[in-house]
C-alpha cells in the first residue's frame, strides 16, 4: 500500500469538520491536550466563510487586547491570542479575521487539511466513517464545527429566488454599482440587514428595511436578541445625519413578484415596495446541520445536545460553534461558543483516557463554561 | 448637639475619597459586604472628572454587554453592570460615562456625599481625621480613589504656561473656533495627543504632533504602552484619507517661547515649530497623590503599596484607581484597576470582622485579582 493509499483509508481519534472559528478553537484545545491523532478537515481555506463576507462588513463584537488582565478578547478563539493585537483593530473585516485564524493555526501548528470536502458522515462500529473528496477517513469522534454560514436562508417566501442573499454579496460597493436610482429593499432588519442598509446608504442609495419585529427598536442585555452597540450606534448616527434609510417594522414579507424588471416586495396588510433594483435578503441562515442532520434530534429547529454538546442519538458526534444552544440560549457569538470548546475536549479526553490537567487553565481563564445556569442575562439596567 | 453639629464631627469605618470610577466601584463592593458606616466623599458630582473631558473625547476601551457569558464589559465598575447596555454604545463620551456611574450609584444606593471637598487627611489614633469643606470626619480606614485627572502635568518645561493642557479643553470645536489658519502644535503623542490631533484635523486644522518616543509607531500586547486599537485605527484611517496631521517623533520639547502672539515650540536638536495658535499640551497627569502624598512612600514617582494596595507607611490608607501599580505594571485602565476593589474591600472587611463570603462572586467573575504574577502580557503575536 502506497502512502497515498494509506491516507485514503486513514484512521483518526478525532475529525473536526471545517476550519472556522469553532474548528480552529476546539482544535487548539486538542493540541493543548497533546492529542496527535486528529485533523481539522476544510474544503476551502482556514476561515473561508469569513473571507466570503461582504468586504464592508465588520465583526460586531469589539476586539481588545486585554488578555493579560483577565479579560479575554471577545473574538479570540484560544486563551492566549487576541485578534485586536494581531490585527490592531477593534472591528475587523471577515478577511482580516480569517488572517487571525490562520495565525492561530500556525502558532499552535494545528493539523489542518485544506481541500478536503466531507461528503458524508456515517456511523460505523464505535465511531464514524467520513467520505471525503480525498478519500475515506475513519474516526472515533467527530466534532461538527461547520458553522451556519454555509446554508443561507435564501428561500424564505415565494419569489425569494429573485433576490440576493446578503451572504452572497462580495462587496456592497460592487452591488451598488449595478443598481439604478430607485430604492433598494432589504428584507430583514437584524444585524446583517442593518449592516447592508448602512453600507448602501453610505454609497448614496435610498434603502427600505422591511422586518416583522424591527429589532432596531428594542434594547436588552443580550446582543443576540437586539442590535449590538456597534450596529445600533452606527444606525443612530446615520439617521441623525439624515441617511436615506427607511425602517419598516411590523411587516412580514409574503412574496416577491417580478414583472419586466420590476420587483414588488409584498408584505402583510397589503404593504408593497416596488423597485427596479434586486431586493436583498438579510434573512439569516438555515438552522439545520446539513449532512449531519440525521445524526441529531431537533426541537423547534435546534439540535438537541447532551451536557457535553454531543448528539443525543449519535454518541461520539459533537457540535461546536454558533448553533450550540442550551436552556433556550444560543451560543451564537464567538465569546459564547468558545467557552464550550474545552467542555467537548474534556469529554473526548476522558473517553480517550488522556491527561486533562491542562484544561484547568481554561477554567481559570473563563474559557470552560460548565454551569449552564449562568447563561441568562442577569444585569441591572446600568 | 444639633444633627448639623453631629454631622460635622462624624465617625465612619471607611471614607472613600472621590466618586469616580474607582470610588463608585470600591463603594459598591462595600455595599455588597453590607457595610453601613461608610461614605463616598465627592467635591463635585459623581464622575466629575469624566464630565470634564473634551466633548469629542471617547473611552478608548470598548464596552460590550457580554456579562452573562463570563466576559465583563471592559468599562464596568461592578460585576452586574455594563456601560454598553446602559448607554447603548461602545465608546462613550466622558459625560455619558458619568451617567453610567450615576446609574450604578442609584442602583446600589451608594452613600455618596457630593459637595464635600476633602482638604486634608491626618493620622489620628488608629485611623484618620479628614478635614472637609463641610466638617470634620473621623474614619478608621480611608480609600483614596481620587484618580489622576485632577492634576494635569501642565508645567513640564519652561514656557508651558503659554499652552493649554488638553484636559482643560471643553470641546475641540470651541478651541478650533479660536484658532487661526496656522498649524496647531500638540505636545505629546500618546492617547490624548493623538485624540486631540484627530479632532482638530477633523475640524479642518493642520496639526503637528511632537513627541519624544512616538508611541504611534509601536505595537504591543498592553494598551497602556502603545496606542489602543480604537485610537490606532482612527489614526491610520485619518492618514489614509490625507488628514493634515504631521507626526514628529524623536523630539523632546525643551521650551515654548512667545513673542508678539507667536508661539515657538523648541525641541531637541534645534527642532522648532512656530505658530500663532496656542500650543496644546497632551502631557498627561502628575504621578503624585495630592494631599495624601505624605502618607505614601514613592519609588520612581509611583506610590509603593502593600499586597492589599495599602500604604506601606500609613496603615489603614488604601489606594484605588489608575495609580495602583504592582511589579512595574500600571493598573491604569478601568478593566485593570477594578480587579483590585475586592482586594481592598476584603482586607478592610477582615479587619472589621465582617463576613466576606459575598466576595466569592468577585473571584468567579474575574473581579478579584490576587495573584499579581499574571499581570504581564503573555500573548503570542496572534
Amino acid at each position: 500500500m502506497t502512502s497515498e493509499e494509506a491516507r485514503k483509508h486513514e484512521s483518526l481519534n478525532v475529525a473536526i469538520v471545517v476550519a472556522g472559528a469553532a474548528g480552529v478553537g476546539v482544535g487548539a484545545v486538542l493540541a493543548d491536550l497533546g492529542l496527535d491523532s486528529y485533523a481539522i478537515l476544510e474544503r476551502d481555506d482556514v476561515g473561508a466563510s469569513f473571507q466570503q463576507w461582504p468586504e464592508e462588513m465588520r465583526l460586531i463584537t469589539p476586539s481588545f487586547p486585554s488578555n493579560s488582565f483577565g479579560c479575554r478578547d471577545l473574538n479570540a478563539v484560544t486563551t492566549d491570542t487576541s485578534p485586536a493585537f494581531a490585527l490592531d483593530r477593534e472591528h475587523s473585516t471577515g478577511g482580516e479575521y480569517a488572517e487571525y485564524l490562520q495565525g492561530v493555526v500556525e502558532f499552535h501548528d494545528l493539523p489542518i487539511r485544506t481541500g478536503v470536502d466531507v461528503e458524508s458522515v456515517q456511523r460505523h462500529d464505535d465511531g464514524f466513517i467520513l467520505h471525503t473528496s480525498t478519500g475515506v477517513i475513519q474516526s472515533r469522534f467527530v466534532i461538527w464545527a461547520a458553522g451556519q454560514f454555509e446554508q443561507p436562508n435564501d428561500d424564505p417566501f415565494p419569489g425569494a429566488n429573485h433576490s440576493l442573499h446578503n451572504s452572497r454579496v462580495e462587496s456592497w460597493s460592487a452591488f451598488a454599482d449595478e443598481c439604478i436610482e430607485d430604492p433598494i429593499v432589504v428584507v430583514g432588519g437584524y444585524e446583517s440587514g442593518i449592516d447592508a442598509a448602512l453600507a448602501l446608504a453610505d454609497l448614496g442609495h435610498e434603502v427600505f428595511v422591511v422586518d416583522e419585529d424591527g429589532s432596531w427598536q428594542f434594547r436588552g442585555p443580550d446582543p443576540s436578541e437586539v442590535l449590538s452597540p456597534y450596529t445600533s450606534q452606527r444606525l443612530r448616527e446615520a439617521l441623525e445625519h439624515d441617511a436615506p434609510i427607511a425602517l419598516e417594522d411590523g411587516i412580514r414579507v409574503e412574496r416577491v413578484d417580478v414583472e419586466e424588471g420590476t420587483f414588488d416586495v409584498i408584505g402583510t396588510d397589503g404593504a408593497s415596495f416596488t423597485t427596479r433594483n434586486q431586493p436583498v435578503l438579510a434573512t439569516g441562515f438555515e438552522s439545520g446541520l446539513g449532512i449531519v442532520d440525521e445524526h441529531f434530534e431537533f426541537e423547534s429547529g435546534q439540535p438537541r445536545l447532551t451536557d457535553q454538546d454531543g448528539s443525543t442519538i449519535s454518541p461520539g458526534l459533537f457540535l461546536a460553534g454558533p448553533q450550540v444552544a442550551h436552556n433556550g440560549q444560543q451560543f451564537c457569538s464567538i465569546y459564547k461558543f468558545r467557552q464550550r470548546f474545552a467542555v467537548v475536549a474534556d469529554e473526548i479526553a476522558t473517553r480517550l483516557d488522556v491527561d486533562r490537567t491542562v484544561l484547568d487553565e481554561y477554567r481559570e481563564k473563563n474559557m470552560f463554561l460548565e454551569d449552564l445556569s449562568c447563561c441568562e442575562p442577569d444585569m441591572c439596567d446600568c
